[in-house]
């Protein structure tokens, strides 16, 4: 089965249990999709192979304006705390396989740029190890610990102990963090697999 | 007395206990200034009424390279947490007349500029009213959810319960969340002021 999320700056393909960045969606073989990037809409709906996911997600949720890709890594989750750190940072809540809401955060790269917006005094390099505990004696200190400690305290705000499922490119990161947690990369592509096993009950 | 606060951005004078934005530092009458812009340093070592303070604060500190319109605010407490909330918002704890340490959050608007570098889709207006604790039902509560809630969090980890003082422009919207606290337009003057006692002496 071929798999496509994509995005607005990059295409996942998921093969066989290999997920593998590609420069196109490839014309020549049966395939199902899910899509972000407006620009790409007319192109795909073009291909009489692939098949768009987005209709057949039947998430229970009252959020309005959910992004089809949250709502696959959602739906691969019946219970827990999804965190989906890319340039921004999506955190939701499903409690019983109903998504209770969400909130997003700047990614970590964002975080950190926007501070050199402010000041070259703020420039500073990302420094994963931070004490979170102990208060910072110096600039990049000072910064590395608010971006980790806020992020850190924003999930740990809303987990309350519960199983975090983390993907994305920054998951990693900030996965290490807790301990009652996960980093799944393919869980977009766990989505869109428990949809296509539902389109075909 | 006049007492300037010459920052990045803007000049404030303080007289007769007002504060008022000016353009320019007065030539005419003797002045007292901390000045965090290097370009104004050679015209105002030029003014000969005026004092720069800066080399008479007597912070106890083991923080490296603090900016010092944060040592003047923290110069005004003897115990509490500072937080100024302008471009960036410092927060800083003050134990029996010493700074323990501090961290550097990304000001209200820097925060939401940062989510416009995203996608057009994360552009929201700031709602001040935003309830930090419920979950989030569409982009623009998630997203002033985040911006506020954040900022909370990191600043009642660090006071537990401690008395907080805010200054700065956006002092008055953060102070609301917080029980514990004041808003001090002029904690950078008052800071200011007792330095000026001590030369005295």
């Amino acid at each position: 089965m071929l798999l496509y999320d994509i995005g607005n700056s990059s295409i996942k393909c998921y093969s066989d249990g290999k997920i593998f960045r590609v420069a196109a969606v490839a014309e020549d073989n049966p395939f199902y999709y899910i899509n972000v990037k407006p620009q790409m809409k007319a192109t795909l709906e073009g291909m009489t192979n692939g098949v768009d996911l987005s209709p057949h997600f039947k998430l229970q949720t009252g959020y309005q304006g959910m992004g089809v890709d949250r709502v696959a890594c959602c739906y691969a989750v019946d219970d827990g705390i999804i965190v989906d750190a890319g340039s921004a940072i999506t955190v939701d809540v499903m409690e019983n396989g109903v998504h209770k809401g969400g909130f997003i955060l700047p990614g970590i790269h964002t975080y950190k740029e926007s501070f050199a917006t402010i000041s070259s005094a703020l420039i500073f390099d990302i420094n994963e190890d931070i004490d979170l505990k102990s208060l910072p004696q110096n600039t990049e200190d000072a910064l590395n610990f608010a971006l980790f400690k806020s992020t850190y305290l924003m999930i740990k705000e809303v987990s309350s102990e519960r199983e975090i499922y983390f993907t994305g490119g920054d998951g990693k990161s900030i996965h290490k963090f807790f301990k009652n947690s996960v980093y799944q990369e393919d869980l977009i592509f766990e989505g869109m697999k428990k949809v296509i096993k539902e389109m075909k009950c």
